[in-house]
């Protein structure tokens, strides 16, 4: 309630001072009144002069009162308070980045230029936890404030998370005018993302991706504000995971064991990469299914298929009834969990065929003795359980895919559920926070279907929420994320793929539904953010005829 | 008949010498029985080791016996009387392309390696007709023999630009072992094109292309062996091409007068790039429609719309009415038929909307004195008749699209006609012929839609020559192209949208159709085929899971 009234004070102030509320309002805490009165002056004072940002902030005040910013008088700089206690790497790394993203024209080198005090301009952060250390995880605050007024701005932000967040919303208020010189407007911005966990899933073992292609996703990830990197990084064609404790998994199951592996030392540089940018990387080693290419250097891992009473040399899923499935895995869970340091870790489970199972006598009789009949859902049950307890005893928060959660009839050891399906997938929603575990959305956002650009807004009218249910239950629904599956994307078509059709998702899953109501409204916006992707370095795709000041130049 | 029975021989040769006949028979020319007794030895000696050639040689000879290549001791050469005459320019520069393609991995620098003198070999070239200086035709022959034998190679050609074809499949030949030693085998090989005509459209209007792109859209295009770049230079949305005699039409009407034009330069820049590689740049000013961008340079060209009897403040189609409109094209026109070489000229005619013609007082009152009555359909052939005499003087034949066939009594005038709706488009391409026109077909291969890549059978499997009728209507059917139009591709997505799918066609349009009626038997060598455009440079994205042994790197 206390946004609510700041926001309505803010409006106000905008009417006399020339400053216009470009959007505003937590809808979940304040009245339909005030809402309705702030989109009035939004009507008032028009819309087709919106700066652009995307995903559009919370509450974003804008006026035509502007300030040039130049290179060499611009610097970034931290609350006096803190700048005593220390500075923050992840910040001064940031800085670096965003001075670059900011004056893109600008070639450094001569640093004696002079000017006066009046160019000067500084942005300042401060931030209300210093946890520059540490690593965003699924409760970190991403809540920000940025005001920019003449001769400064001031970012305020919670956590350094957060202080990301307004840093690259900051660049992109940025502008150039037809002369090169760059301007700022006169800005307040409120703002925080509606759902806490925004994410894409990129999948290296149907193609290998080299390590820059990850890195330069990275990037773009964060100028759409996603926070997670879900990395589908083994599956049946290959395992690229180099393993310290069991080698031979990518030594015999990667594509090749020297160029299309990832090392430690990859694995490190992307998740510090990606805490650089607020972004957590969740490993899924996806299992029982899914497998193939774990049983060429794990031997007895796989389940070996029957036919005609023999064994018939092909595998199956992992064979769930050998105690040392469960050893090795225990081993290569515990290597996981100190590798990857995000608390969320994801198990899989999806699409499992019971044909292999069925056809092998050992399965068979373990079924007997545990006493699941012939019900080869208790036994993937009995399997996922185990891992699970595997992944808890790690201290790790375990995701699955919505499989596990179907097939199961005790819910009681998952966490969280991914949606995948086609279909009605807000029945599966509701039928997932109904049972009181939390939801990731992914079922309406699979990018890896080419699909002509302009039907950008399918990914952009999705509605996460719309279903019936309680507060509490609405609140369980955590976030949403963008699958890249690899079967036909790799490192020449990833980006045109993914971009700028996962930006309609980004601003689906941070800003405020009601404010992002309109696709029309949005469309301009949308441009104008892939236009800023490709000065970036970005191979977004066109979203229409037209053409970007800047074009994309490296081909 | 002359190569049939040099087949037959080769054949036998190959029986005893451990050769195999990969693939043969101009079926044109050849009986059943022959062409069934090569596809029995095909049977025999397997297919799964053929040599990845793309497209398929109309005949392919190939041995396991494999000679060792060694950069530092491999050497172009031409046949001695040949250069006692003089080099050629053209290939002169492929050498050099063609040996980076060759060697990838050999950095030079080093030219006192010793090698001993059985070490040496040698790619003698021969040409009938030392054309060297001139440009590529509708009639230029790109026949050519290829024979590899141990310590040499010779290439015979009738041009130069079935040289050029011959370098391709060449480098296509060599390989590298699991060591990096480069190898090519014993192969013999006869090849000419299934189709003359063999086109990929780029529309550089609805998005600017820079020129680097086109660029490398005409490497790719030489590695699939097409050989015309047709140019859809302008449209409604801007007008690029910077013309001398009237400055004004990109000036107002490209995007950007300065960023966002091929200036004179820049066209010369690309004939000249294509030619080195065999392909032709033909031209096209679409017009009366589509020209929405010209009427911002040149006042008066365009019909002005009427609403309520007044000028709307709108524009419609090229006025067909004004003398001084067949003044301003007379001049566009011989401007354009001096800078684009080829004799072609594609003068567009598609889409003409009535809606505004119709509506203005001044077209009516034309169409009345000329006793059209109120069939805008006569207004049009009046004026693409017009247009088509401009360039006929001009000693060019005209392309038109497959509208102003379909809306015209009368065909003499008209020359060769492009079929690009969707439907039965083989009924179309049989009214063509049957009225005695050329046909060149782009209704099955309209790329710019984006689609799963593993759906690239869908742009193999097209029969140009499905249709009943005789073999001389047969022969008017000159060709085929992929249009990649640019409502949504621009630099950012064109090389993986438009590659490997359009190699498909490609192999369509080249090889014998009979030889390569198999989908799964074409799938590996595209796949392979696939692989070496991304190790030349070429962003073409992948077909199905898997990897190449050299990713795409630069990301």
């Amino acid at each position: 309630m206390h946004l609510c009234i700041s926001l309505a004070q803010l409006a106000r102030k905008g009417e006399k001072s020339n400053m216009k509320v470009v959007c505003s309002v937590n809808p979940g805490h304040c009245t339909l009144i005030s809402y309705n009165f702030l989109l009035l002056i939004i009507l008032q004072l028009g819309l087709d002069t919106v700066e652009s940002v995307w995903p559009l902030p919370q509450t974003f005040i804008t006026s035509p009162e502007r300030y040039q910013l130049k290179p060499q008088s611009f610097s970034f700089g931290y609350r006096r308070h803190l700048a005593a206690q220390h500075h923050c790497s992840v910040l001064d790394a940031a800085f670096k980045r965003y001075f670059s993203i900011l004056f893109p024209d600008y070639a450094s080198g001569n640093d004696t230029i002079r000017f006066s005090e009046n160019e000067i301009f500084t942005l300042t952060i401060s931030l209300d936890h210093h946890d520059c250390e540490g690593y965003p995880n699924q409760d970190s605050s991403e809540r920000y404030k940025l005001n920019v007024s003449a001769g400064q701005a001031s970012l305020n932000a919670e956590t350094v998370w957060g202080a990301l967040k307004g840093l690259e919303t900051f660049s992109q208020l940025v502008y150039q005018d037809d002369f090169g010189s760059y301007y700022i407007n006169k800005t307040n911005i409120e703002d925080f993302p509606q759902f806490q966990y925004r994410g894409i899933l990129l999948d290296t073992s149907r193609h290998y991706l080299p390590v820059q292609t990850i890195l330069k996703t990275l990037d773009a990830m964060a100028y759409s504000k996603f926070n997670v990197f879900h990395w589908h990084i083994v599956d049946d064609p290959s395992f690229p995971y180099q393993s310290r404790t069991f080698p031979d998994l990518s030594n015999k199951g990667a594509f090749h064991p020297m160029t299309h592996i990832y090392t430690q030392s990859d694995v490190r540089r992307v998740i510090s990469y990606a805490r650089k940018r607020g972004i957590r990387v969740l490993p899924e080693f996806d299992s029982p299914g899914h497998t193939k290419s774990w049983g060429k250097g794990q031997p007895d891992l796989l389940t070996p298929c029957y036919k005609g009473g023999a064994p018939s040399g092909t595998f199956g899923p992992v064979n769930p009834t050998s105690p040392s499935t469960y050893q090795f895995m225990a081993s290569l869970f515990k290597e996981v969990a100190s590798v990857f340091p995000d608390t969320y870790i994801h198990l899989g489970g999806d699409e499992v065929d019971f044909y292999c199972w069925r056809s092998n006598p050992y399965i068979r009789a373990f079924m007997h003795k545990m006493g699941f009949g012939v019900d080869f859902n208790k036994l993937e049950t009995f399997y996922i359980e185990k891992i699970v307890n595997i992944t808890s005893a790690l201290r790790k928060t375990s995701i699955v895919w919505q499989d596990v959660f179907d097939y199961h009839e005790q819910h009681k050891s998952l966490s969280v559920v991914e949606v995948w399906k086609q279909g009605c997938y807000l029945c599966e929603v509701r039928k997932v926070v109904k049972a009181g575990l939390r939801v990731i959305l992914a079922s309406p956002w699979y990018l890896d279907q080419p699909g002509p650009t302009h039907n950008w807004a399918r990914y952009y009218n999705v509605w996460p929420l719309a279903f019936k249910g309680t507060e509490k239950q609405k609140r369980l629904v955590i976030g949403g994320e963008v699958c890249l599956w690899g079967e036909y994307v790799d490192a020449t078509n990833l980006s045109p793929r993914l971009w700028p059709r996962a930006s309609a998702a980004a601003e689906r899953l941070w800003s405020n539904e009601r404010q992002t109501s309109s696709v029309d409204k949005a469309f301009q916006r949308l441009q104008e953010f892939r236009c800023k992707l490709l000065r970036r370095g970005i191979q977004a795709e066109p979203l229409d005829v037209g053409h970007c000041k800047h074009e994309y130049q490296s081909v």
